[in-house]
């Protein structure tokens, strides 16, 4: 049989409400009539074929033209949950958002342009502090940050904390900013990988988040969009973030190394310990500050360490220089002050008060204290990182819904972090919550984040594993 | 924890655009709060999970409402193909769907109504034949057919071959025909299963059609709307069905039965062969005609064979009798005509044309022919169903799309069938095409439709099987 004359219109976004039976698509193809419709291409996913990059270019195109319903898309990120996708794969659909949008030209600014990208968690301010003093050191940081959701917090709504701080730059004023202080910190722009956003929106309300090649290709094709050259991945592992145990934390690195490296960036990922949450403070504000702490020398020792974990990686990266030596460059940028002068000029640039950098009251936080109190003597042997974060978004600092406003007053410091001795009625916690504001159950729900035992817990490393191109050691 | 001061908002049809990172869902469940968002649901049946009935009575509900969006939709039906439904889900799905419209009250129709309802094939004509054959015997059919698309025919463009035929009729027009005349054939009305016609045009076109629990629940919940007692199916197997092999067939068969007698009806299964067409006639008109010849005691054995079975399931469930005395009745009806004037007064009440029952002259068929004569001497092996159905689609006479419309009058009669002697330039098939029409290609296809060999083929049963509630025989 010849299919020649048979003339076929691919099946594609046809409206719901046509009617139809449920033979014909199958079996134009048992037919062995090869007309390779988008309809065609998601079937090929769902029979666990490898699609080459054309057809994922087609896919992530026609979404954008709507010559792809939504539907069909949100059908083929289920089948791509189950089936999965390759590193070619992968790699294609990462590009196909890439370049969806504009990809930012740096070639103005000299030298390796580095990022950082965390998987999120909770009190993680490290971009507010890395950026400036990787910047301090000479490798430049273009960042694109997010905002929180759930339990997790997000970079944007604690630099919006800063007064005057603009998260919302022209790619222009980005680029001369990046150009003339060496890092610039906004958001994601309507130009950059809008088929990301369009995918990333349907994966939400279609249970398709948790995939992890849809998850490396919703990171690096924004990442990728920056104009860097290098990228850090901060890999949380833990009780409040993402990925729960080290395994499914480690294979999703490893993925977004090999992607990121196919797609031609270096790339190295650390997977950092979110069992409980990063430094002391969880909320806009109080995290801001505190992340401004670590560019004056302060900081929490965890928060300290992960800020120069990953910087020393940035620079090995941007400055082509040993392990031992960026440590020391990082610690110099700090001591000196250039840190701290870097921060300024950004916060200024962006339209912020620069003296919110040295200056915490600067940073507006609530005035009422509630305390909570150690129920017993012994040591801390948990801080429950997702309840905090929970604790935090049902104190108005987060939100559950990407259309809400948060307050960047209101938080949480940890008064004690996990291994610390307390005394019955020690303070383990403050909030800081909007006086009159009812906070009894908020407070109920802090206190039950604490475990208070009666020997100190082993101690956990910050840094779990590293992963880069060539190895996992 | 307790989660009772968190105010979650279910994420539902949230609009695609809305910037979201990838951790909340999740993590709102690994947290133990339970609210079962429609997200979840869809999560739950990602995840391979038992679905409660009220929880798919909401998906399919909300699809009605807007609550559920159709790409949401969308992925819960590419879950279900990959993690199936349980005859208890599937039956849930059914009476959701079959809830979502009107369910017609047949009470003043007296005694038990019986349909058939086949999965479609090429050639498949029985429906026009057996409605007012059984319908004769008194037993009253109520029947909601379909259209042609792909390779298969639909009763309702055969139908309308009859001058003046009308096949979309008010439920009121509907029942008081099936109670005057015993039985009518109409389209599918909007009243009916509109929940089945939204999922159904979303699994077209979201590779999602090849499920058995999503086809047993679009075809039962049609079927249930009829206020029907007892359905009758035919599983066409073969290269010219759904379902190429008896395995596959027999699954589907199972579930149906199963699935029905759940939903509180008596429903039996045929499973008959679809390797060649049923009878000699493929096109609408061409096949009326032979439709009203079997009830005037003619037509090709085969298709009488195939009316005479499922009619007499038809009577066994409808008038609690034998599998021999149904078989006499039928003969019966034919004999005496009482079949004949059944049809004549089902087409004049649907405002056809009586005469076309006795007269084919009255169905326009295309005027010019083109014979297809074999290369050789032998034997007929094989005539591919699914060649023919595909060249009866390329002459006119079906559809790709199903907007598109159908030549009534154009077809193929095959003037041999599988095991007939044949000598060399003898006629296979004649092609009924409109004069001037350039059918060099399809007459080549029809051509190689057609195996001829040195020895008849083995014979090959019409009936492969039969299932019902008790036993598969």
């Amino acid at each position: 049989m010849t299919a020649a004359a048979i003339t076929i219109t691919p099946t594609k976004a046809r409206t719901p409400g046509t009617i139809a039976t449920p033979r014909a698509a199958v079996l134009w193809v048992a037919a062995g009539i090869v007309v390779r419709s988008l309809v065609e291409i998601i079937a090929a996913k769902r029979d666990g074929e490898r699609l080459a990059t054309t057809d994922i270019a087609r896919l992530v195109g026609g979404l954008m033209t709507g010559e792809l319903a939504d539907y069909q898309m949100a059908a083929w990120l289920m089948a791509v949950f189950f089936r999965g996708l390759d590193d070619a794969e992968t790699t294609g659909l990462t590009e196909a958002m890439l370049h969806s949008g504009r990809v930012l030209d740096l070639s103005s600014v000299p030298g390796i342009k580095v990022d950082k990208h965390s998987t999120g968690g909770v009190g993680d301010k490290v971009s507010i502090a890395l950026a400036p003093l990787v910047a301090a050191c000479g490798v430049a940081v273009p960042m694109v940050s997010g905002r929180g959701l759930g339990h997790t917090g997000g970079t944007l709504d604690k630099l919006e904390a800063i007064p005057g701080f603009r998260t919302q730059l022209s790619v222009a004023d980005f680029t001369r900013i990046v150009h003339d202080v060496g890092c610039c910190m906004i958001g994601q722009t309507a130009e950059i990988a809008p088929a990301d956003r369009r995918i990333y929106a349907l994966r939400d309300v279609t249970a398709t988040v948790e995939s992890v090649p849809l998850i490396v290709a919703s990171i690096l094709s924004k990442k990728l969009a920056e104009g860097i050259d290098a990228l850090v991945l901060d890999v949380k592992v833990g009780r409040g973030a993402f990925m729960k145990d080290l395994p499914a934390a480690r294979a999703l690195a490893q993925a977004l190394v090999r992607v990121g490296t196919r797609a031609g960036k270096r790339v190295v990922a650390l997977l950092t310990d979110m069992e409980s949450p990063l430094g002391a403070a969880v909320g806009n504000a109080l995290e801001t500050r505190e992340a401004f702490d670590v560019l004056t020398g302060g900081g929490p020792a965890d928060l300290v360490e992960c800020t120069m974990r990953l910087g020393t990686e940035m620079l090995a990266m941007g400055g082509a220089m040993g392990e031992q030596d960026a440590r020391v460059r990082l610690a110099g940028a700090i001591a000196s002050g250039a840190a701290v002068r870097t921060a300024e000029q950004m916060v200024e640039a962006q339209g912020g008060d620069p003296r919110a950098v040295t200056d915490g009251s600067r940073l507006e936080v609530a005035p009422a204290e509630i305390v909570i109190e150690s129920p017993r003597d012994g040591f801390v042997a948990r801080v429950d990182a997702l309840a905090v974060g929970l604790a935090a978004v049902a104190m108005g600092a987060g939100r559950t819904r990407a259309d809400q406003p948060v307050d960047h007053g209101v938080g949480i410091i940890l008064a004690q972090k996990p291994g610390a001795r307390v005394a019955r009625g020690e303070p383990l916690a403050r909030l800081r919550v909007r006086p009159g504001a009812d906070a009894s159950s908020i407070a109920e729900r802090v206190r039950e984040a604490f475990t208070v035992g009666e020997a100190p817990p082993p101690p956990r490393p910050l840094v779990l594993d590293r992963v880069d191109t060539g190895s996992t050691f």
